[in-house]
């Protein structure tokens, strides 16, 4: 059984990531060269390669106090809720990764599930083939509005102009938005945003969540980060008790690792393998688009979302392609219900098996 | 200036741990030995030692189901309140450990602040030296019922007897005892219990954290675990769906070098830097009380209460510490408004710079 489903990464480490937390690990060993607690949001070092390299490189500024490390995107984008009352309404895509959704249920937000698969107090912004996977604008007043681009689950992506749009919604409305960047790596084409902050305006409105997970295959080394602008002081300083009284910092060896890809040879290994992932993305699309399947995303994010062939449902595509292709998928019906009708497929399998899930398509379909 | 104030450790990892964690880096730096994702609540390998070495060894009974990994006990206290509703009330000893209450004031549920520092709608349960750092069953009714025990700051302990008593009442009550035994591993003598689970029927009302940071010096590596009960079914399944949602796993190399503290050679080495923070206490309490001053707890503890020597407050004794004696304490104050009077001494400094403290003190008091 060959597994495009869950959204892990198969890739080793970058040397220049072992080479780091091996260091890391040695001065754990020696009273002279002990760590302990670090600062709740992060270490100074890392901090300050984050600000210089994700954002003043990009031509952003962002100040170091604004950077909040910590064990990975998704404890922060389920988190970050806590910081607003219970009655505020919250925006999602449709289809949507579930934290964003779930964490809300759990803080009791989001009203009653209705049979429909949605929670009565939630706005949802269809993304759809129809609508070119482009959210729009909502029509009722909402208060935090959850984005993710590139996006997860369908590896599609928005232009500036489409961004700014949502910062000026924002801005004039007075909603936050929750800008969850964790696949800016996948990027291709550099006319497309890496971060929120490259529209104007945006540090009056945006929060945006990184990742290292799939930037440099940190899924089991567990290090992310948050950007929290001045300009939103309440909000950073209210992340800032909330991180300082919730959370003791992320691992000191975890936050040495982050550190090692901004050097010129951890960013040249990074890129590498997300290279090799792309190709993946690439012949996913090509080979799939060739057998008449249509396929959205995967040019600027490792996720291919696949339209089910005949016309079966997310799940029923889902058994075939188990029973028939010893492959496992993502159901699309699982992100939401705008999600039915799709599966999910990564880009993070190793090459030959990628090759042998399209062999099996082939033959099957 | 010599710090004996924050409960941070200066000895180096045990030499186990450290080529514990080399082998999980050299493991994340091939593709055959790669590991992404771990499960939420922790890698098998490590839930298992945990039941075996740190319960069935004690002749206590946990399944592995039951034991939840997270990146440290920080984290757990101050999230586990989250699965309980806004109205619940809450019980603390006065002193405490500030994040109890700070992540209850944070999720809305302690009232508003009264002048003499403490909450409206929290239970306080004195602990000073008039009762023997004993708290009191509470009067009125409460629902979440935080106990340390060895006590941060006391540093103070209760034997068994006294733990059944908050056994019993919470099991008639229908209150849950929130139970933190991050300092067991400091326990010298046997008939004082290393777990709630030692006292009859706390599978019914108690959940326990426990914490890698003070057991093997993990405050910069970020591990610990809770414990929730079958027979708490609920609330076991409530904080599997809460860290499935909200937390990705602790680092995969932090659970690799918990796991390296059960073996034999990582078992020994964990517990001669124990003692030798424990030199430390035995040290300060001998020399302190040997000057004529009140010391609590250092027993089976790393912490010492100290009662300032000359009636001043907390705060007084601070900076009288630290002006003439270049010594950094923590004021007890700090933790609560019964702390008034004492301040708190940590056993975890260097032997050196623990004897250069008791002269100083020695010298200007």
């Amino acid at each position: 059984v060959i597994s495009l489903g869950i959204g892990d990464v198969t890739q080793p480490l970058a040397p220049a990531v072992i080479e780091a937390m091996h260091q890391a690990v040695d001065e754990l060993a020696s009273a002279e060269t002990f760590r302990g607690y670090g600062p709740e949001h992060g270490h100074d070092f890392l901090r300050r390669a984050i600000v210089e390299h994700d954002y003043r490189d990009r031509g952003i500024e962002i100040d170091e106090e604004e950077v909040f490390v910590s064990d990975g995107a998704k404890s922060d984008t389920a988190n970050f809720q806590e910081l607003f009352a219970k009655e505020c309404r919250v925006a999602v895509c449709d289809p949507v990764y579930p934290v964003y959704v779930d964490s809300n249920v759990i803080a009791g937000r989001t009203g009653t599930l209705n049979e429909d698969g949605r929670w009565s107090h939630v706005t949802y912004l269809p993304c759809t083939a129809e609508n070119n996977f482009t959210p729009e604008l909502p029509k009722e007043s909402v208060d935090l509005i959850y984005l993710c681009y590139p996006n997860n689950p369908t590896g599609t992506v928005l232009p500036k102009e489409e961004l700014k749009k949502w910062v000026d919604f924002a801005i004039s409305t007075g909603a936050i938005l929750l800008y969850d960047s964790a696949y800016e790596a996948y990027i291709r084409d550099e006319s497309i945003p890496h971060s929120i902050y490259e529209i104007p305006n945006a540090r009056r409105c945006a929060i945006e969540f990184r990742s290292y997970s799939k930037t440099a295959g940190f899924t089991g080394v567990r290090c992310g980060y948050t950007i929290v602008p001045k300009e939103l002081s309440q909000l950073n300083h209210l992340w800032e008790r909330r991180q300082s009284t919730k959370f003791n910092g992320a691992s000191y060896i975890s936050q040495r690792a982050a550190s090692a890809i901004y050097t010129e040879a951890g960013r040249k290994q990074v890129k590498e393998t997300i290279d090799r992932y792309m190709e993946n993305a690439l012949l996913l699309r090509t080979e799939l688009s060739n057998l008449g399947i249509r396929v959205y995303g995967g040019e600027h994010a490792p996720y291919l979302w696949v339209q089910c062939p005949t016309g079966q449902s997310s799940w029923e595509c889902f058994e075939q392609l188990l029973h028939r292709c010893a492959l496992v998928s993502t159901p699309g019906s699982g992100f939401g219900p705008s999600g039915e009708g799709f599966i999910r497929l990564t880009a993070f399998g190793r090459l030959d098996d990628t090759k042998e899930a399209i062999e099996r398509i082939k033959k099957n379909f």
